[in-house]
């Protein structure tokens, strides 16, 4: 293959005034901060602010217009998106022949820009350094800008998202009717996948994770050979893309028999989940969640079991903002607020408590969320019990 | 799913001797810059180097020994590997709690360590920024180095990339069997994928590429639900990860007829493809296999429609150098030659030129070759004479 993603000529795509109002967004920050142009080099933000899907790309946001650049790879796709006003408006496209750094150092050059920002943390350090010595312009860097816009989804994301939701609950009653004695890790996530599929998702949004038995102590277990036997717990962790936007899904089922500490260390997550579904609701911190399901597993004894975050946004990424964790004690309170940002209407993020013991087994229970302007909406809809397969 | 990577503990790994025999490649490097420590944050070098297949990780090398920053997901796994001593020799596990930064200040401040060097193509301006305010120590941006280690393929790799390349051939063979008018793009990748993992694959090395018709012009399309029709020009772009390794087969075939200008854009591709693979030995340089493929589509007038470089390096990424294009005119010789390696045994890359014809459709024709004493070793087996099915 000569890329990583492919183009999408799907439709289920943004407007062209939709992406306008993203890219006044994305102008007042301009604005504010004094520069004449942004490059975005992070591509789910060229999917985000001009529908384009690729696997190399340059976006330079000015006031005025918006330049993108694109090798040989891409120009088709581009010439159909700006003839079909599938693009945002002023966009002017700038072919590269040579290093996309190269041909930005030219189109810098001719529109005359003297105060550029970068994506910092979309930027490695060779080509920022590489820009330092050959734009003849002051850079700056900058963080998050265009993430903390798209942390609070629009209305086409939250249709879209809606959408991809409803999709999986089907996969899921499909999948688990899988689940039995004698199947392998492989065999089942083979099956998820072509289910996924099958439901008209374009792919897996990530590596379906399938672990069984001790395997399931493994937060991120890579599906084995190894068949399952009764008395397994087995964690299912899965999920599609709609449209260029990621759900998320993971359920832990008992096959044969649920023993005694299966059942228990199910209940204590599925609590666990409850509670932090329940505290969601504008105004809290994203912390805030994470503390609630984390205060219910402290009860069972568990806390020590459960190591990652609670959760991670979901949208044209399947890990974007907010990361749903404990609030960051080292640093200041204005970085430590930038990571645990206050919950607001249009976040979606998934809740995913887990516990996990060496040797023994592991229980993680995940469901996508929206925030309202009420309190929330699960936007997966798949029953929590602990299911005997 | 709470990461993006999985853990792997099947066998089929590095041996703990070859780890060290790259460490000591590695350790020589640090010697001549100067280097107390190397921070490598780039994943697919934490698989390299210390068997480490995460979604998250740092790795310290120094002289003496190797530091390996994990966060909660990974301790388990990275105990298992110490115990079973399929880790490099001296490996030493520091937890991390908070950010992945604050561990590397406080292991860094505890050792001593006077001179950093990161990896400047794997470390963001952002993560640079911070480094450099919080370590009490001088950085130095390193550029390719782990890269060019891994460019040359060691005993192990070629094994276990040779061992993929035969096991894509039945892939290949099964998939072909299936291409039929009527099919859709969606239904044929669902197929291939379906048949990567029956074969053993780990996972698909990429997402899976079927173009027909006038979508096959696109060199990068992203499978539709277009049902194939007779005449159709059909490219098939797929591969799995094997042990970890990638491997990456290309075919362009016909549904129900081959007309003329199908089968002359085939046949000036495939020729292309014979010169590329016919002029590879060690000493050339990675530029002159694709002067070799680009010569004979000029010789058919097709030098405009071949937009992107012949292939590219193969292994842990499906992605990785050589690059093997056009030699870059800009910039100094050093550059140009260091983007522009002289080929030598143990190198493997795909040959993939292909042709794009917007409105009409496109052919290419991939294979993964390595590198030998005496010439070139064709590790993919599949014919590539134009099928009609």
């Amino acid at each position: 293959m000569i890329g990583w993603d492919a183009v999408d000529r799907a439709d289920g795509m943004a407007g062209a005034s939709r992406l306008d109002a993203r890219l006044r967004t994305v102008r007042a920050e301009l604005v504010r901060l004094g520069l004449d142009a942004l490059v975005v080099t992070h591509l789910p933000h060229l999917f985000y602010l001009a529908n384009l899907r690729a696997s190399a790309g340059m976006l330079v946001v000015t006031p005025a217009d918006v330049h993108l650049l694109v090798d040989f790879r891409y120009r088709t796709v581009t010439t159909e998106l700006v003839a079909a006003g599938a693009g945002p408006s002023g966009l002017r496209r700038a072919d590269v022949d040579g290093s996309y750094e190269e041909t930005l150092r030219r189109v810098a050059s001719d529109a005359g820009w003297k105060r550029i920002g970068i994506e910092a943390d979309h930027l490695s350090v060779r080509r920022w350094q590489w820009l330092e010595g050959a734009l003849q312009a002051g850079i700056t860097a900058t963080v998050g800008l265009v993430e903390r816009l798209r942390m609070r989804k629009d209305d086409h994301e939250i249709t879209t998202l809606r959408a991809a939701g409803e999709r999986l609950g089907p996969v899921a009653a499909h999948v688990l009717d899988r689940v039995a004695v004698g199947s392998s890790e492989r065999e089942l996530a083979a099956h998820i996948e072509v289910a996924l599929r099958d439901a008209g998702f374009e792919r897996p949004a990530f590596e379906t994770i399938v672990a069984t038995g001790p395997n399931s102590a493994l937060p991120h277990a890579h599906p084995t050979g190894r068949r399952l036997v009764a008395g397994d717990l087995v964690v299912l962790d899965f999920g599609g893309v709609h449209h260029g936007y990621c759900v998320d899904l993971s359920r832990t089922v008992c096959v044969g028999r649920a023993g005694a500490e299966a059942r228990r260390l199910h209940g204590a997550v599925r609590a666990a989940q409850a509670a932090a579904l329940a505290a969601i609701r504008p105004g809290i911190r994203a912390s805030d969640v994470d503390a609630a399901a984390r205060a219910v597993l402290a009860e069972h004894g568990l806390a020590e079991a459960f190591g990652h975050s609670t959760g991670h946004g979901l949208g044209i990424e399947v890990h974007e903002a907010p990361r749903v964790g404990r609030r960051r004690v080292e640093g200041d309170a204005a970085m430590a607020d930038s990571q645990d940002p206050l919950l607001a209407p249009g976040m979606v993020f998934t809740v995913e408590p887990g516990v996990y013991l060496p040797g023994v087994g592991g229980v993680r229970i995940e469901d996508d969320v929206l925030v309202t302007e009420e309190g929330r909406e699960v936007l997966t809809r798949v029953p929590s019990e602990l299911r005997v397969c």
